[in-house]
């Protein structure tokens, strides 16, 4: 597996556009992903209750055996806009097929920003013909800004695997910012690969990547309503990802590896962070045990300010860990910060703590529960004055 | 019922005391409240897993048939402190009760403060004799600045109910200030009554006022490791409350007033709160419903912020309404902001609200499931930069 300093279009057969429409002033906010072959998809989405159009209709629109693209706009989210919401998202994909001359099921649509207001579809629909005109092979960087909110840089990144003697690739693109919690905030993520892999196997591959990136990280505990995961396969390199064995070892791997990739740059890119914080919890009882312990640290106010405040406090971590709802063995509890143990059997550790321990912007946390043998690892974000200045005038 | 300006002491036969004994500089760090006669006593503590040493020891304590008293000390938890702590706080008790001329186990002890720093027993033994000699039935104030932390002012209040012609009082006074969540954060509250109440009574009384009152208030989610209620009915008015009837209404009824009294007076105090916020959750499948989607409201970063900006931006409401673990209906869902409808059917209102909405300090929102008949209140407050400020220089 090998890193690749390139963006969304690194696959064979996919092309990119990212312009200007008028939803944001100045600024990208309309993106188009395109295969040249029609591509197997799947796609993970919020839990949240309530469900932006763009969701319902790529929900539905993904039943279709076959993709061709994906049209995402940022700075509307098109969610509490009822029937109306899934007329536009409809009216948009409606015309960029025709345009293209594919069915509309053949496209998804994904959409980020405020929600509340009507899709402005007449500024999206007045661009297409300029979108499709524009796509390209290169250059990604221009669709990973459309797609951005109050992200302060384009989050992209690609890998190659090989599997038997030839190559496949791998890349994506995302956005997140603010919103950002299991399952999967206010965020959107599009992964291309050019490997051949059918629709049972890419479903499998993409939860398993989920659970371990999307999924663990935190910024602020909120949960959007738009958060989307679509995954495009278009089988151009001819190399078959099987259902098991090593072609599908290799092909997780690089995954896991690309979306954790992602889902790092969108917790360095957290509204307002100075610190990136790595949770470890090991020895539970089983994976759920140590992730909602890992949330729950991740998720407390008081943690996070104080990790802001470079102040070691530990104290903090103990009330977090011991509030989860289920019961630890307080006595059997170890806490580690960047190495240092400050809870030895869940005492205070005689150790004092050097007032520098935080003075980097990593922080390491690790509690080890001696209960059982699960894990679960988590980032997360610092909690700033900034964060509250940035959300306090959000709309 | 009649509210009256009183505090702790309000109720037959109860004595008050505060004094510094040097745990915080220059600050009231003890308190003591004692009753003249023997007391029927009930606690509800924290179901933190680290629960701090007091804690352990007064929920021993309260095996004891009756007590006389309880002191309690700012400044430091005495949690994460193993066997140490639980003999540190053993030894206070210790002298405090041979000073007395009581036993150990009539008497009950609660710590609030950092954690994992040893208990200083010296400097609270020195000051026993000193805290007994300057015990007083009236002056409450003392013993409620006695136990602040981050706390900006005192927390007292009193009410008086008739029962039969005759009169019973009840007073209390609370801490707080951050680390406030169900189940009931860092507070410590300590509540007297000369009504003569059984114990079997006083549970039940205390379970139903404490769960509508400081388990329904929540300022950042966090839960600390020494949370802890204890009321006192020492009898001295003569009036008996029942099990049922009359009497137990009228009795949980002012207890219920009395501890929503400090439990608002807590979240108005939180640290670097500007806004006083109401959230009630109606038409709901259970209670628990009610409860877990008010919270999950109350606890979002995303509301609170906006709450602090002024900012009516209904989108985060709905975002953390959804967020609930038990899934709701979308398109029945009503949201008022401040009286104001803001969704209606699970879709944003037509109407714009106005940007002066939430120029007032007191913000109230409503939401309507349209899904069954139980509700849930909860009070909280916004997320300032000043909160984080706090935070992050605490220890």
């Amino acid at each position: 597996m090998k890193k690749v300093n390139a963006g969304i279009t690194f696959p064979k057969g996919y092309m990119q556009a990212g312009v200007h429409c008028g939803i944001k002033k100045n600024k990208l906010d309309l993106a188009l992903i395109l295969s040249e072959a029609p591509a197997t998809v799947c796609g993970v989405f919020t839990r949240n209750s309530f469900q932006a159009a763009p969701v319902v209709l790529t929900k539905e629109h993904l039943k279709n055996r076959q993709h061709l693209g994906v049209i995402i706009n940022s700075g509307n989210a098109n969610c509490l806009t009822g029937k109306q919401g899934i007329s536009d998202a409809l009216s948009v994909l409606k015309s960029l097929s025709s345009l293209i001359g594919c069915k509309r099921e053949e496209l998804l649509v994904c959409s980020t920003g405020i929600i509340g207001k009507r899709l402005p579809i007449d500024k999206i629909e007045s661009v297409l013909g300029m979108l499709l005109s524009s796509l390209h092979d290169a250059d990604s960087k221009k669709a990973a800004r459309a797609i951005m909110t109050t992200d302060t840089f384009e989050k992209e990144c690609a890998y190659s695997i090989r599997i038997g003697g030839k190559q496949i690739r791998l890349a994506g693109m995302a956005k997140g910012a603010g919103m950002i919690s299991p399952d999967m905030a206010t965020m959107i993520s599009i992964i291309t690969t050019d490997a051949k892999v059918s629709k049972t196997v890419l479903k499998k591959a993409i939860r398993e990547a989920v659970e371990v990136s999307f999924n663990s990280i935190t910024i602020d505990g909120d949960m959007s309503t738009n958060d989307t995961v679509i995954l495009m396969a278009n089988g151009l390199s001819g190399v078959e990802v099987k259902e098991s064995g090593v072609s599908y070892y290799k092909f997780v791997t690089a995954l896991k590896a690309l979306c954790l990739d992602l889902a790092k740059q969108i917790v360095k890119d957290a509204e307002g962070a100075t610190k990136f914080i790595q949770i470890d919890v090991n020895g539970a009882k089983d994976n759920m045990q140590a992730k909602e312990i890992g949330l729950k640290i991740a998720n407390s106010p008081l943690f996070k300010t104080m990790c802001y405040g470079k102040d070691p406090n530990f104290g903090r971590v103990v009330a977090a860990c011991g509030a989860a709802s289920t019961p630890i063995d307080a006595k059997r509890v170890d806490i580690y910060l960047n190495g240092r143990i400050a809870v030895k059997q869940g005492s205070a550790s005689l150790n004092t703590l050097p007032g520098s321990l935080f003075k980097a912007k990593e922080i390491d946390v690790r509690v080890e529960l001696n209960a059982g043998k699960s894990k679960a690892r988590i980032f997360t974000s610092d909690l700033s004055p900034e964060y509250v200045k940035i959300n306090a005038a959000y709309s």
